[in-house]
């Protein structure tokens, strides 16, 4: 147990008054004889009273916290967006609370009410990749507390959003591959429940489009599939690849290794580019072209769009989606080059 | 504002019965008729109402959430370090709440300050690099709210610790290296306030001990200087150096970039080897021999140590110095062969 806080009801029992009287001495408010209220404040002093924080906020209704829901921080992605969250909070007072979901939908219900235990003046949340229950979301919005959900969409929830234009970092960093002369781009795909790995699909697609090269299913890659390296080493011995644009850096780290151990040289034969702009783009040989998606802007926004409406809760609901940055490396070939695959 | 809970005094004003008969009925203990009972407790169904969950706090003392407090999650260990925490804390039914503090000791004091007005019923904390100021830590033990301290040793504070054997798994990691047949071995340090660091550099020390080479003041570089590859490329440059042991992988990355740009190959003229075993350790080429400190383990060990004095108050203070393990990698010989210097 927990030593006991001194209690407005000790300083009560010990002067023989009430104890309102003592929370009108301490708090302010209401009518207390001057002495009274020296003798009590002198004594809540000495016994070294602090008011409760908690019980004090069912009154006022303010704790000047935030909540942060995050999936997990093994990505530096996520540890960026919570940079760019505490740039903002912090100046402007709120210490924030986090709770990670580990992308376990059971987890994520029980830290939203968690942090609505924890009487937090608003939450920044990014779901789960299985995004299939939404009752717990509008459990928040009915409870009125200001919610801003960051990169990834829940269609079934009306609130204020900041994601990355998923579907214009891909259009980009397929669009260079065939401005330095690839065609035969393989696309490794992300987990098929996220909207990001669908957009980033359609980023691809669009671009070949644009440059009028044909569709090939075969070059279209799983992610998540444990043989992934196999099946892109068995393709490449019998096809012409001269490119892949991976769905993360981490997929485009595993086609460097598997070109690598061919003897297949990067990018002068294929050239690679990853997602994410994670550190191990400038770890990895030859560095990886990736596309930055600006998380430490994705926190900041999304932390303003929540002040917004922690202070004005009849402001509107913001929409915000961040233009990507491609960031070439050696990875890619570095000018408009003719295929070199021949 | 939020929307107004339905709160016991509505319920009790609807029926015309005091607050305190319809907490009796709706939490059981004390005299109700089963009639009132019935109608009260059907209203409250009716109604939504739910009991508050901090005001229950307040009663019952006892939240079901552990606190914790991270530097930092951009190094892979600290998100190793939740993992381990979690894998105990979820099972048992806790919820964490998360504060970081950026290594600020500001930060820190207010996160630990914002936790315990949050009731957790314990805290698990890694304090900032600064460690000058300890008036917050010794506020958690007088408030008898369990703390267990993890990786960094806080000298002024009696509690449970869980750290790494830093000057043990530097001793292993330099001995491994002169086995090999390395003599002259580079040291590059971690950040001075840093007992890890003194530890490491003292693991150094007592390895070339151990073989009777020399200590050679010459070979300790800081990690901090924003100079350190240039000071370590001059120096290699006119010095015989066949090894270097850097105070963490990112160090001993640098240190693989000025040797590669050097033409100096690794590990053949010169072995490296990093500390922490962080991912970047298999990104890089060679691949990085580094000192794995079983963060997963940190975590689950004070975890469990923060739960027994959760549940017992009067449980002994517990102390583990976790033992390290050493991953051979490329960046190091195989075996222990001759110096390659000369």
């Amino acid at each position: 147990m927990k030593k006991k806080r001194v209690s407005i009801t000790d300083i009560a029992k010990a002067l023989n008054v009430t104890p309102s009287t003592v929370s009108r001495a301490l708090n302010g408010g209401g009518k207390v004889s001057e002495k009274k209220k020296q003798q009590i404040q002198a004594l809540a002093k000495e016994l070294g009273y602090r008011p409760n924080p908690i019980a004090r906020s069912l009154v006022e209704n303010k704790t000047q916290t935030i909540g942060l829901i995050i999936p997990e921080f093994t990505h530096h992605f996520y540890s960026r967006v919570l940079a760019g969250i505490e740039s903002v909070t912090s100046k402007a007072g709120y210490q924030l609370l986090i709770c990670t979901s580990n992308e376990k939908k059971r987890q994520e219900i029980k830290s939203f009410q968690t942090l609505l235990d924890a009487r937090v003046d608003g939450i920044l949340a990014t779901v789960c990749k299985k995004n299939d229950e939404f009752g717990h979301l509008q459990e928040v919005l009915e409870s009125e507390t200001p919610l801003v959900l960051m990169d990834r969409i829940c269609e079934e929830i009306e609130t204020s959003y900041v994601i990355s234009d998923d579907f214009e970092g891909a259009f980009q960093a397929v669009d260079f591959l065939l401005q330095t002369g690839c065609t035969q781009i393989i696309h490794i795909k992300g987990p098929k429940v996220l909207s990001t790995s669908f957009n980033r699909f359609m980023g691809y697609k669009e671009a070949l489009r644009k440059h009028q090269i044909p569709y090939n299913e075969e070059l279209i890659f799983e992610g998540n599939d444990p043989e992934l390296p196999e099946k892109i080493r068995t393709y490449i011995k019998t096809n012409p690849v001269d490119g892949v644009f991976a769905y993360s850096d981490y997929l485009a780290f595993e086609a460097v290794n598997v070109l690598r151990n061919e003897g297949i040289s990067i990018p002068d034969k294929v050239a690679i580019v990853g997602y994410a702009d994670e550190p191990i783009s400038t770890y990895v040989t030859p560095q990886l072209t990736s596309v930055n998606q600006r998380p430490f802007d994705m926190g900041s926004i999304a932390a303003g769009f929540l002040l917004n409406q922690i202070q004005d809760p009849n402001s509107p609901l913001e929409f915000k989606s961040l233009k990507t940055e491609l960031v070439t490396r050696s990875s890619t070939k570095k000018n408009q080059l003719a295929r070199s695959w021949e």
